[in-house]
């Protein structure tokens, strides 16, 4: 960390400042030139809170130099990590996809959906149960009864499960979910991040529309902080000035996530775009970039879906996709799971 | 609404898609151009799920014509809604100023920072006790004996007191908060604005990082289509492309939320710009914008504060920012609360 | 185009803006709802300014139905269109590479680089002789000599060479220019645009740093309304809150971008994100989602280039990226051109 | 500047790059932690390319310490500059208002508008000749005509007049313009920036649309470093995810650039939104913020306005708002010019 002092700065409070950094075990390296004076902290600076720093009016500015994230770092654990999902593996070569409707509405179409993208290769199911509505009038997702039609289409498939908790109070009715979604909207609720953190559950967090990619991983870092590393990023596009699409896709957050971290990195291209006919191109531009998995919307009725059915594929596109998929991660280097 | 189709779209599907229409009430009025066609939907088209609408491939684009949310509608509601904080009004012509310190951290420093806000001319003490982080390695707050020691700060100044919730489970603690604030990074945690919705404490609802305006009022509408009409709207700052700044306040959205909706309007200068010295310029523009409020951050040590220190005011420069914002909320027609 | 009227709007000033319409060769269609009175505006829009009527006070909302570029509308042109650059194809199923450094710095450096990019498949030369630069410090480049030594490049090799032009009065130096570049800055530099729509010079359209594909899309219509309709659009990086790399690629603007227009579209992953090894994955993520090409940095000791040294690529580093490049790109069913 | 190492970097070429470093004049504290290797560069480093040092693949990250700007820079000239316009002065205490219409359409429209804006108290008249638009079939300026019937509307009325440029062969029709406007989307066209440097006729440069007042103010550089200091510096609004307002107004760019640089800094409040009714609670922002001046568009009849009319206040209500910006600006310590 590296803290530059404004130039009519008092050396009196300059000197204390740095007594500070030091009783907190902290080397100084001073620096003095004409125009500017200032210090490089040398340590760990993990805790040193910068606002708190730039407090002193004498302080122009600080700037980190390491990242404030240990347990994501890849700097300290350079093998990727690979998450187990009851059984099904993503990251660490293997190729993972997720598929099923973006919300769970009757027993009949969760398990055809389930049937449907297993037959085409998915590894797991996903399905919506408990949904982040913007409109307090839209549909509010089947909750807890949700859950167990998901439970049942995991029951008639084997697939295992993923599915989107909005609420700590929630936690025990995931108890036996495989694996649990944390929305985008939710990725700096951090009292949930701080349960899932207890614990031993795989969590796909999902980026915030407007987060970046250090917030991303902090946001890791707080599940994993509290005893939970089976984290699994997911980026499902980003908030920017374009319109005509629902968000945008940052691609380049795979490869930049990847050299950061040794997370598994998927790509939700349903969400990213909001439009059926996108998520091919996309899907293909998220296996060539590196990414370890997709996560994708299927829905047997698109246009009757209770929610996104815009951006949703029928089971006959799903697995005309599927078969590129296939393809084109092997082309790749990674086998399909 | 209006619905466009496809040039290659199918009578037959346009046909039931538009019965489907008439089905829910709604009047469909049918325009045929050389280039487009389109139909408008003529009544209450809120509960229409534009994606739905969009997943028939042969519809292009669905725009929507009305705003999608009714109570927080002024079309509606034309007269200014005050609202009542413990006999504090915001809103209806009153300017209020709620100030403190970003975290509560003792005893002796919450109820001094009453004491001096108060002497000032704040009419709501501010403390956060329950603190969301980007780090999990920062101070979280001192949570529910935090809450405490709001009370306590209450007590000795009389101020009524406004605070942070994070999670739902934190209901029952904050039964006797006088408003409850619900941050910007939960603004679209919708389980939390149900809850909320449930009681009759007013609510300050903070913007999203990265919500357009019409997301914000939906957040609105959340609290109050569950029977809480007592919301503030405050608007914080955004995210953008420039990084002088901690976030680019929107003071725009004064004047466009107040043409929108009859909820008051109040501005937080101190996290819009994360820097002490621009509170004053940020608050004397939001005034002249035409808010109803401020909200402020000061705190009897900035250097020394366990969050948010660049940002805070002391006690002093607090005072002195009063004087000012008494003398232009008059000059702008408002009196101080 | 529709228009939609205040509730209070005069019925008087309504009839009137009606029978402007109507003089303009419009029919309209009238829908008068409980809460919402519009009209549908059929026929070429194309000239109507959507400003002008939204000055009228009693106009609540105008929303554009129809895209307002023609000559670049795929709708009107269904097919591809490829583009000639001194005999090498650019789109119709041609894949093409650019490659070459930033700046063109001596003859030695922008030969050598020459040769080292057509050993490994280049297909065109790129060099800047003319330098947009954020700094007046900061090298701007050789100009007329450097176009002469990327001439001398182009005639030691026989590659056809492209180079960005910053203003009309430049025009006549680039008379032999294979292909003209329009930077990412001059986007919107209509006079410039309009000059270039006089030639038939293969025009290099770079997209904006925060311009829609909709703007981007007037802006090759500008070149093309004048007679010039060889244009090549190029997606380089937009500006988002993200600051990990220097620009966010927007690949969906690809699937978007070649679903509204017939022009062919290349991406350039050394702007995008302004880190060599970022290249390679984001080449390869453009090659999936239906790029028509690359252009791409290469310098032969990128340390000492005298612009954009830390995105630029050594020539035996582009020489591996070639050999995947013509893998994916055979893969996805183009071939190398 | 700093620049850290990464944990790899072979100290060789360490010991190289700082050996260039030294050859440039410039003096180097190393600082070498557990984690971390830095050198922190003293002396003038506004040549150093940041680019350049990034290149180096031993090189983790570059980070400014000082600006990259000097003749702006308020560190070096610290009282404010006050721009003379042929006898109006812009800043240095003095508020301007500069208003007219965004086109120039004939003779009597400008004469008359001119006459109305200064009898409400304007001080400078503002109209477009050349005018940037989106789209080539909207109606692109009068052009040189226009400069002619602004130079009848400053004799009739004895306004100095200032209007935009947008390409450098346009320089000589631009003589005897007391000021000379450059547009947001030409803030980075630094061709026609080191003409405008070449001439002492006093600037008018507004922001881009999502450039950073980093960049803003290098731009101002640009024709500062060509020997042209007379620069007023315009925020007009910037580009965001919101879109219920055409810009998103930067309200806090008003301090924040007061603080960097000497220069006057105004708003143009009409361009922000583009919405006429926001113009008055916008440009009362601008006061309270601390701004220099206004630009105001002044249109006798804006539904047929031939640009922009939806943001164009009739003379009446500019009129009126004058009335209000007068009593604002003397409330805030400066005095209408």
């Amino acid at each position: 960390m590296i803290v530059i002092f404004k130039n009519n700065a008092n050396p009196e409070q300059v000197k204390q400042l740095c007594a500070g950094f030091e009783a907190q075990g902290l080397k100084i390296h001073n620096s003095e030139g004409e125009h500017t004076h200032l210090i490089g902290l040398i340590g760990d600076t993990s805790s040193v809170d910068i606002d708190l720093v730039r407090a002193n009016d004498f302080v122009e500015d600080v700037k980190r130099v390491s990242e404030p994230y240990k347990k994501a770092n890849r700097k300290f654990h350079p093998a990727d990590t690979a998450v187990d999902v009851a059984g099904h593996t993503i990251g660490g070569g293997h190729f993972s996809v997720m598929a099923g409707p973006c919300s769970v509405e009757s027993e009949s179409q969760i398990v055809e959906v389930a049937r449907d993208v297993q037959r085409s290769g998915a590894g797991i199911l996903r399905g919506g149960a408990f949904k982040p509505r913007t409109s307090p009038y839209a549909f509010q997702g089947m909750r807890a009864e949700g859950l167990e039609l998901l439970r049942e289409a995991r029951a008639a498939t084997g697939l295992p499960i993923v599915t989107e908790i909005m609420n700590t109070e929630h936690v025990p009715l995931f108890a036996d979910v495989d694996m649990i979604q944390v929305g985008a909207r939710n990725m700096q609720n951090f009292e949930l991040l701080k349960e899932l953190g207890k614990l031993q559950t795989p969590v796909l967090l999902k980026r915030g529309l407007a987060n970046t990619i250090e917030e991303f991983l902090m946001s890791a870092e707080y599940i994993m902080a509290g005893g939970n590393e089976n984290v699994v990023l997911c980026e499902r596009g980003i908030r920017t000035f374009e319109t005509s699409m629902r968000n945008t896709l940052d691609i380049s957050a795979v490869p930049m996530l990847k050299s950061k971290t040794h997370l598994p990195v998927v790509i939700d291209p349903s969400h990213a775009a909001g439009i059926a006919w996108m998520v091919e191109p996309l899907a293909m531009a998220a296996i060539a970039a590196g990414a370890d998995g997709l996560m994708i919307e299927v829905h047997n009725d698109p246009p009757h879906a209770k929610s996104d059915g815009a951006q949703s594929l029928t089971p006959a596109q799903f697995d005309a996709l599927m078969g590129k998929v296939k393809a084109a991660s092997a082309f790749f280097g990674k086998a399909i799971n």
